[in-house]
């Protein structure tokens, strides 16, 4: 019975690293018709950048390059892959190029990237793929997925963290609402990226290390009716039923007799770990009395509960109920103090405003556990992150669009963040390939790349270099490593002093300035002028 | 270089099937407090279902019961999920738990469900477990997580369907934007399901053997410059740029060359798949005439040319330009009566607003590539399904709430939906287990599970039943195959006709009736009315 699969192609996942097959199919049709015309070597590069912050913000968090560079690293084609090309595409496809895709990997490639976790802004790419025409093609649907999502539930998770202030404790819990298994996965990781302290993902906990969360459910507390259920009541060797018992009684509580039943089943199984879930049936009639007698229980025999869940209701107003009663239970009873600092946990349906609000009304909640809102990125499902040619055997595309803000930036570009004096950043310039970079304490003129009336003269104070080859097939492959998520995790807390608070703030923020070389915009702007000739009228 | 690994547990997707980790951590403290409780054995029945529909509609179409089951099947801890396990739990764990959660698998469990493709309603279960205690509580998130995103993106793409109308050929191009790879691949699958043609996405061809389907992106035509960069020009021993040069000097055209170029290129590799993307320019001016000299060309030489994709622009407008242009080709030539009628592919940003809207206007348009608002489910990113125990040990649980809809309606249940004599729904009826079903031709009283005053009495013509067994560990597992996708996308579309157009339509739909039996009603009421003792007023 119920033998287990060595894998399961038809199922969530597929089993080993992320096949090459996970692209659009005009990628390899594409690749067909550079391969057939000759030019699938020729040199080619593509920058993969976004054009407009999400969630109406101003910035965003690159995530996912850990996965694009796993991905660059595993690429292969394998036999049955190839056997399902013959099959998908149309049936003249010259043989010789399925055997040329078998020996196709990523050797050819040089990929630039931003360290995973900096904060960036729109037009700057944050992977530069650099080789083979066919290669950067192959590539492209893949690497727009892998840093999509990522950057988005990474972004979001900031902006919650942001809003929840830095001394709360943010816990993911969505991962029954995310978007299938690796939608919730993904969430788990990128949301801990972002600053979350911990997921209740266990799968998470295990594959990337996130601290995981959890105590119980309503189910729990309902599957217990009386306390005559309790098989047992004995803890440290006394009764913690009667104890519980007796301090409802001293207190003149009337509570709900299976709620009470559960917390003490509950502490049984962990006496240094009561979290309890108090809604069930009446948060401050019923779950708060009743969690306080079994705390106040656990504590005669030297042990600790840890605080309350709330899951429902009015949280700014209940918690700050919550907490009145805990003070007042650590002033009446001798010894107890801590108990005015158990922790309030809170969970429901919590997204970015709801943050904001509770702020400003005034809680007493330490810890937010956080679903929906933030793993589906339900502000803004989607990222419109974009992979596109810029140049290709050292000739320059452009692609023009009436709106100007569309309009690609071409060439080979190496992005720089250049400082102020406080170590805040003042913008971020693009030059041109092969252009000297900007240098600490020197003047340098920095131009809006579509706006000749915008321009700056910089003296930066330092002088951030964005891009990093992180891999080159032709020397090896990876030649830098990719951070660990603890690393980007801690990247990201140390990048954000580096953004004024204007421009991460949730109201009206001020966009970031992203600028060109005086260089990069002459010769962007000439390219623009000979491809788009002045129109005649007659 | 470029080692293949033979797993990446730190990638994006997790080798072999899905793992039972995938879940809450509270699962599994809930888990240790029903076994250090000696109830983890209690005989409980856990129904999943959802409150609300999505999409401001009254239909949800239930997917994901395929993952489901195969995640019943291969549910095991390996030994190392237990080692982990055994970190994440509290020192104080008593390790034989740890050797009971070793030998669990789901054979004690029995899962019903609808068939996957149904079209389903609130406060249904769509799928209701039964078995002991501990078990229908450790695959609650995974069940969760498994039915909500495929029954969201299968109702999605049922009604871009629906908007679309039954002729049109709608393809699903969202994998750069899809909420990580295994949100792309379920959104291929599920969007197939639910009446999409095809997919870009080439795994999901590969996998679940949905229709793959792609031509080529801007970056190829932007890829030529002009006509000298053809390698070759030869097709069926005749120069194909010379013929396409021919027909834009007669037809007095002047458009970009590399455009030109690269609509050649593509024919040479694929003469008989030509749908030119051609707003890279200028749709009207240039590439629409570019097509046409290229599709002129391929017809002189007996092949046919397929079509345009437009990805800009007033999608309308230029459609009906377009097939304006196809008809007086079609006119002026002698032979080609087939252009009137070529592929005319649309896919810039569409949603289902869009598609009402385009009906509106009148287009011609013959094909959508839908990508972000598809996949994402951006009008609504999240299914609220709940999985809530409603028995145990024989005993009913009832959870109340001030909100009556949320009240969950107790005891194992059967459904069943009574057709009417023109095979069309009247309502979804829940039995109470044990109770007997009803019959067609006689008369049976269904009453709305809160409101007393909402009652009918309905004489169905047919009566289905809606829970099948899928699972039963007892009887060697899988005791009902689940369908195939293609038989689950046949199932959408042979239930769609059984349920009323106004409970389909997208402004106003009139909600479905959803009914509890007579001695359901009261049975309800009467525990409900228990749980709730009349107040005292003083």
């Amino acid at each position: 019975m119920a033998k287990r699969k060595a894998s399961a192609l038809t199922g969530s996942f597929a089993p080993g690293p992320l096949s090459p097959l996970c692209t659009d199919m005009y990628q390899l049709t594409m690749c067909y018709g550079y391969w057939k015309a000759g030019r699938h070597n020729e040199h080619a590069v593509f920058d993969l950048f976004f054009r407009k912050n999400p969630f109406k913000g101003e910035f965003t968090v690159f995530g996912g390059l850990s996965d694009i560079i796993e991905f660059i690293e595993a690429f292969r084609f394998t036999e049955s892959d190839i056997e399902f090309l013959r099959g998908a595409m149309p049936a003249h496809t010259d043989p010789a190029f399925f055997a040329w895709l078998a020996s196709v990997d990523m050797a050819p490639l040089k990929v630039y990237a931003v360290a995973e976790g900096t904060i960036v802004f729109p037009s700057i790419p944050v992977v530069r793929v650099v080789g083979p025409l066919a290669l950067g093609q192959l590539v492209e649907t893949t690497l727009l997925n892998l840093a999509n999502f990522a950057s988005l539930m990474t972004t979001n998770a900031v902006r919650f963290r942001h809003a929840a202030g830095p001394g709360k404790t943010l816990l993911e819990f969505g991962l029954r609402r995310a978007q299938g298994p690796n939608g919730g996965m993904s969430a788990s990781r990128y949301s801990y990226m972002g600053g979350f302290d911990g997921t209740s993902n266990m799968l998470a906990g295990k594959l990337y290390g996130v601290p995981v969360k959890g105590t119980h459910a309503h189910a729990y507390v309902q599957s217990y009716r009386s306390l005559d259920e309790l098989a047992s009541r004995e803890l440290d060797g006394r009764d913690l039923a009667a104890l519980a018992c007796g301090f409802r009684e001293k207190l003149g509580f009337t509570t709900n007799d299976g709620e009470l039943a559960a917390f003490v089943a509950y502490s049984l199984a962990f006496p240094d770990g009561l979290i309890a879930l108090i809604d069930t049936y009446d948060t401050l009639k019923s779950g708060l009395p009743n969690f306080i007698c079994v705390a106040l229980a656990l504590h005669e025999l030297g042990r600790r509960a840890l605080g309350v869940r709330i899951d429902s209701g009015d949280l700014a107003y209940l918690s700050r109920e919550i907490r009145a009663r805990f003070v007042a239970v650590a002033a009446q009873f001798d010894g107890i103090a801590y108990f005015a600092e158990l922790t309030i946990v809170a969970s429901n349906d919590i997204n970015e405003a709801v943050l904001h609000a509770l702020k400003e009304q005034g809680h007493e909640i330490d810890a937010f556990g956080i679903g929906t809102h933030l793993v589906t990125c339900q502000a803004q499902p989607a990222l419109g992150m974009v992979y596109k040619l810029v140049e290709i055997e050292g000739n320059p595309r452009i692609k023009l669009s009436n709106d100007v803000a569309k309009v690609t930036i071409p060439g080979e570009k190496q992005p720089y963040r250049l400082m102020g004096a406080g170590g805040v950043a003042l913008l971020d310039l693009m030059v041109r390939a092969g252009e000297a970079p900007p240098v600490p304490g020197e003047r340098v003129l920095c131009r809006h790349p579509y706006d000749d009336k915008k321009r700056a003269f910089v003296t930066p104070a330092a002088v951030v270099s964005l891009h990093r080859l992180y891999w080159d097939g032709a020397a090896g492959g990876r030649v830098e490593p990719v951070q660990t998520l603890e690393e980007s995790r801690a990247a990201v807390q140390a990048g954000l002093p580096c953004i004024r608070e204007d421009t991460l703030r949730e109201v009206n923020p001020t966009p970031y300035k992203v600028a060109v070389s005086d260089q990069l915009f002459n010769w962007l702007h000439e390219l623009w002028n000979k491809e788009v000739p002045i129109p005649e009228l007659s």
